[in-house]
């Protein structure tokens, strides 16, 4: 089976999933119901869950103890689309080709939409406290992460930082700082949480964060590399938006080759320290190595 | 000391341990944690932690495990407060006097606070499991309970049906069904946390939770009926603003006389359980009746 194969069976596993972890369409609140689904299963690669999950197999997890927090992660990344799409944020009228929440339920119910699937993000991860009495302290620990990384020091507070410096010029060090926290720190969550409740050692998980992290910040600058080396055709969407919106990139600020480079660096050295753990398992690899070297 | 003084010592304690909760100031996203401040310090009755620790010493409980949670607790119903606010919402520019978030830091940044303080009420209850690691089942229990009655089970989805039903009659078991979800779920979490953490049997927990809920519809109808019976100088509200906006309230649906025998009878009935519960302090019994049998 092809890598991309693989990829699609894993998706299709990863979709059961979320919808069995999704709330049933009932009560007189149902239409929060329909629109946390509508958000939820409109497409994507499921690659937050999917990290986790290969995590935690990579680290010799099997339960099902994992599934709600595969779910929990992308309601998560979900619920900070519904509300990056608002008027008052991006104003997006379509994701995926398809309408956004707030256009097809309101506004004022694509901010609870949102609301709901960030509070419902935590209320099933933490079903997982009721399906494992004895495991209580892993799952703590487990949501734990998943507060902070999507929190004030995680993904809100790289969208914070990037919203307030909109139009603005931005130094390296700010924008290390949105790219870390925008984008690596959901992917972070998601792998450390699987090496978490897989059991593994403080120090397993510390490599886990770095390589994580590595990945996202490599996934952020090919995204402004691609934006100055693509083809519309190709990229699936304008090219050179960067410098039309004059936003600051990794390729504005140290130029193209230099992006490059740094891009190369990174990923090696999380492709290095996830050779510290042996697994016969290449998919976990292949992945990592497709999100960097992407070409779209 | 009489009640009065009683309690607002007790808030004063209560806003102590808010702040210690609430993060530093700090960090290229400093202005979120500003506005996080902005919203969580500007008043109140710090009612949902004071019920919490009440409750918390009515079981015995008396270590800090309980601190991260009423900081919670406090955060949750802030949020709710800060995007009910928004523009998309109910549109209001003042609360208690001061400017709406939304309002002095701007449209996208009153929607980020308000997820900030979501995601923060939980990452700040998760620290329990740091504090106190050989409680993590019971930890667990309580971070379960507060994500369902913050939810679409709980408020969000009393939020939904009361957004949904603005401007369309009512039916009592609708009405019910928004009462116990916008009011008494959050009232339910704070005291039944108290419980958990301290240590109640399942059974108090229960009991607990149909005390909060009867003296959150009690007080939910003692507005209802105070908008038709008091002054707009007693309530510092303009009164018979329901029948100006043609909304359905207990009064207009079993009349004014029917509904304060209503409010006796649950409150009766709050008051009875409460006494099976053997304690030297008067002051929960007390804030209690004051919630329902308040003039304004």
């Amino acid at each position: 089976m092809s890598f991309k194969e693989e990829q699609g069976k894993k998706v299709e596993v990863i979709e059961t999933i979320l919808k069995k972890y999704l709330p049933e369409q009932e009560g007189y609140q149902k239409v929060i119901m329909e629109a946390m689904e509508y958000s939820v299963m409109a497409g994507g690669k499921r690659l937050r869950p999917m990290l986790m999950l290969e995590t935690f197999h990579l680290f010799g997890g099997n339960s099902d103890i994992i599934e709600p927090f595969m779910a929990a992660i992308e309601m998560i990344h979900t619920y900070s689309l519904v509300h990056d799409d608002l008027p008052a944020m991006d104003n997006d009228d379509y994701r995926r080709g398809r309408k956004t929440t707030h256009v097809v339920y309101g506004e004022g119910m694509g901010i609870l939409a949102g609301d709901a699937l960030l509070n419902y993000a935590f209320e099933t991860a933490a079903k997982a406290f009721s399906m494992y009495q004895t495991k209580a302290l892993e799952i703590g620990k487990a949501i734990q992460v998943l507060a902070q990384k999507a929190g004030i020091y995680g993904m809100i507070g790289g969208q914070v930082v990037d919203v307030e410096s909109a139009g603005n010029a931005v130094s390296k060090e700010v924008l290390d700082f949105i790219y870390e926290l925008k984008t690596s720190a959901l992917i972070e969550s998601s792998m450390m949480i699987g090496a978490i409740l897989a059991g593994a050692s403080e120090e397993a998980i510390k490599d886990i964060e770095t390589i994580a992290k590595n990945v996202g910040i490599a996934f952020q600058i090919q995204d402004d590399i691609l934006d100055v080396t693509s083809t519309a055709e190709v990229l699936g969407k304008p090219i050179l938006s960067d410098e039309k919106n004059e936003k600051t990139t990794y390729v504005t600020l140290v130029g193209l080759d230099k992006a490059k480079e740094y891009v190369e660096k990174i990923s090696l050295e999380a492709i290095e320290l996830l050779h510290r753990f042996e697994t016969n398992d290449l998919f976990l690899e292949e992945l990592l190595k497709s999100l960097i070297h992407r070409e779209k």
